[in-house]
């Protein structure tokens, strides 16, 4: 395929400034609150051997990964999740790592997937896990710090679906045979939140159960208690701040990974969006099958970070400002040039964020270029001000303008912007 | 070649924790000077169709690039450098950026250089560039904020090296002739940093002058006086408040690419290494060249992220604390879980970065994470405390422990963590 005018590869995309600000502010409170919990940050290469990326996950997650034969005939493949390399990680550096290691990444990873609204070819995740423990504390602190993750970006209404992947093989264990497995059971509850009940019925049926079995997987699977160890995660989640509404039981919740051991859970904004914002859960054995290191239990979540910012965009969480400089210096007479750039170190040295314009022009064409920015002051620093010492300032907003003295600039446009 | 032990590719790294709390640092520093002075964040994708990426910088350049066919038949490669995929954003979307468009780009670029150390097959660019003007002004704001940002890492006796393409060519073009271009002799004149002046003069005489005027080469180059427009962007940068003794004039100083136009410098801090932790210049030709673009001059910086960090990192400018949570909460008895992981809450909720330890163990086992996380309060939350509404807290640090209430907890670690 060649292209005449420049353009991206089907499935990518490029981040302008004003989108590039919502994802840099959605990231900065995401690792705010990452922090305070305790998580540290770790960053793989984009590219691994490719032996390391295929077979970890089936044949149609290997289908889905970007690989290669690089200069030196190695096979190679660009990074499709973060958990397969943090594995590699955990096993390579076992004897410099912490017992009980948690840390958070943030990068973007490459999949082969068709292309669709919202579906692109490379995206970021953004993951936390705690490894080393069994403990049920462990749970508590993934699922509290997700919750103030969202509480942090200004969600409400925020929900964490929980179950057991315990309650759904034990419930579910009855009805599967020698013909059909409960994890193929397990994977037909999974699409209840899609499908109509009537729908899943007839998928189980059509899996080799009777009616009356598959309505009475049905009524089993929607019925079920929930387990002891869910009840002890979800007491000291609670002493973790999560209020008790925001903790929904949810014994059919499967999440479609086979490789999940104990607690799962998903993100979702109550009465707003259906798909979920992340999810994750306890995955034990996980880490071992995939490095061949010893047993590390572990615990974690992944969020989808795209989708967090487009609903945080939606909801009008994130502020507009802050993507621009504050200030505008002009520039008409090439008399006033160096007087406008002494104020510019001012203003900087200040800690206001300002933008010179690079040349003489018309004060119109400055003023549509502070507008086209969304720069909400212009100074102006005219032969009459230069004269007295002076700026005028004109606040595009409010359409204030006013003259003080230079030695008040700061102190005017801080006290204005606030 | 296979791999037994999980391994990364030659030239890529992991970065862990420790190392990545650095970068970190360093990254926040750099940006929050950036947008000091009005510039914007822009990404572009990892992949591009190889048709962009190629045939921009010259074969051996072409060499460099990381290039495949994906699984849709489609030649595409990975970001080898941060200008290219600009110049395409700068076509694609030339409606709707402003006319002066400053922006920052901080990602990482690939090339298949033979790994060495301190040189990566992955690497973080960061460029800053103002577009669509020839103004002397724009010069001066690229120095101006390549000095602050280097005094806002804390680097002592920053130099910005600079120079004018046109004196050069200048100089030099009277020692041409139709076997030797002007551009050659420039390539060998660059070469003065790092050979003697005999093996420039060597080299010289190889590529055809005698030896007389390899001799006046040197003596026209190093001679040469600074050119009015030079001279200009000189006195704008000071008057953004960058001192005269960190513009440093040097008439020999060429920087290879050649496609720069006018002001060239290099950043070098005095008397600490040879090598520039970046470089840059005006370059009003290079866009329309890559683009098919009309006409948009540029001028801008490309700063050397790892070597900046590793420098910054031996002369102790990066604080070492700040990446791991601040105080460790102990769990020594399953009765006072539920309590410890309210105080876990009380003190994120006030801004205190906390770890909990997952499970009850011993008390020196809880001493020897916190040792090797680097935490510095540990808070022990026992019987005895819970019965008094209080907590004990142990500068690791300091050794210092005291007892204190419960709701005085917050304030005591604020204080001592001053």
């Amino acid at each position: 395929m060649t292209t005449n005018t420049p353009q991206t590869l089907k499935g990518f995309r490029d981040i302008l400034p004003a989108e590039k600000q919502k994802r840099d502010w959605v990231q900065a409170r995401i690792i705010k609150v990452f922090a305070r919990y305790g998580f540290v940050a770790l960053e793989t290469p984009t590219l691994e051997y490719a032996e390391l990326l295929l077979g970890k996950y089936g044949d149609e997650a290997d289908k889905m990964v970007y690989t290669f034969t690089d200069r030196g005939e190695r096979q190679v493949g660009l990074r499709y999740d973060q958990t397969v390399p943090t594995a590699r990680i955990l096993s390579q550096y076992a004897e410099q790592l912490p017992k009980f290691f948690r840390r958070y990444q943030i990068q973007n990873v490459f999949r082969t997937d068709k292309p669709q609204k919202g579906r692109y070819r490379e995206f970021t995740q953004c993951d936390i896990d705690i490894f080393g423990s069994t403990s049920p504390v462990a749970d508590a602190e993934i699922l509290a710090c997700t919750y103030d993750t969202f509480k942090e970006l200004g969600f409400t209404n925020v929900q964490l679906v929980v179950n057991d992947r315990q309650v759904l093989l034990n419930t579910l264990q009855p009805f599967a045979n020698e013909k059909l497995t409960v994890f193929s059971i397990v994977q037909t509850i999974d699409k209840l939140d899609k499908l109509s009940k009537d729908e899943v019925k007839a998928e189980l049926t059509n899996k080799g159960l009777d009616a009356q079995q598959a309505s009475q997987v049905l009524t089993a699977i929607t019925s079920a208690p929930m387990s002891d160890s869910l009840s002890e995660i979800i007491k000291l989640t609670q002493a973790l701040g999560v209020p008790s509404e925001a903790l929904v039981f949810s014994p059919a919740t499967a999440r479609g990974l086979d490789y999940y051991t104990g607690m799962i859970f998903e993100v979702k904004i109550k009465d707003v969006l259906e798909n979920s914002l992340g999810g994750g859960g306890r995955y034990d054995q996980l880490i071992s099958q995939l490095s061949g290191s010893e047993d590390i239990p572990a615990v974690g979540v992944g969020l989808g970070f795209d989708r967090i910012v487009e609903l945080a965009d939606q909801q009008g969480l994130i502020p507009t400002t802050g993507n621009s400089a504050q200030v505008l210096i002009t520039l008409f007479d090439s008399d006033n040039i160096t007087s406008a750039l002494e104020l510019a170190q001012t203003l900087r040295a200040a800690g206001i964020a300002t933008e010179i314009y690079p040349q003489p022009d018309k004060l119109a064409k400055q003023f549509k270029l502070a507008d086209q920015k969304q720069i909400p002051f212009v100074a102006i620093l005219g032969a009459e001000e230069i004269a007295s010492n002076t700026l005028t300032i004109k606040n595009l907003k409010t359409g204030e303008q006013s003259t003080v003295a230079l030695t008040e600039a700061v102190q005017t446009i801080k006290t204005q912007a606030v």
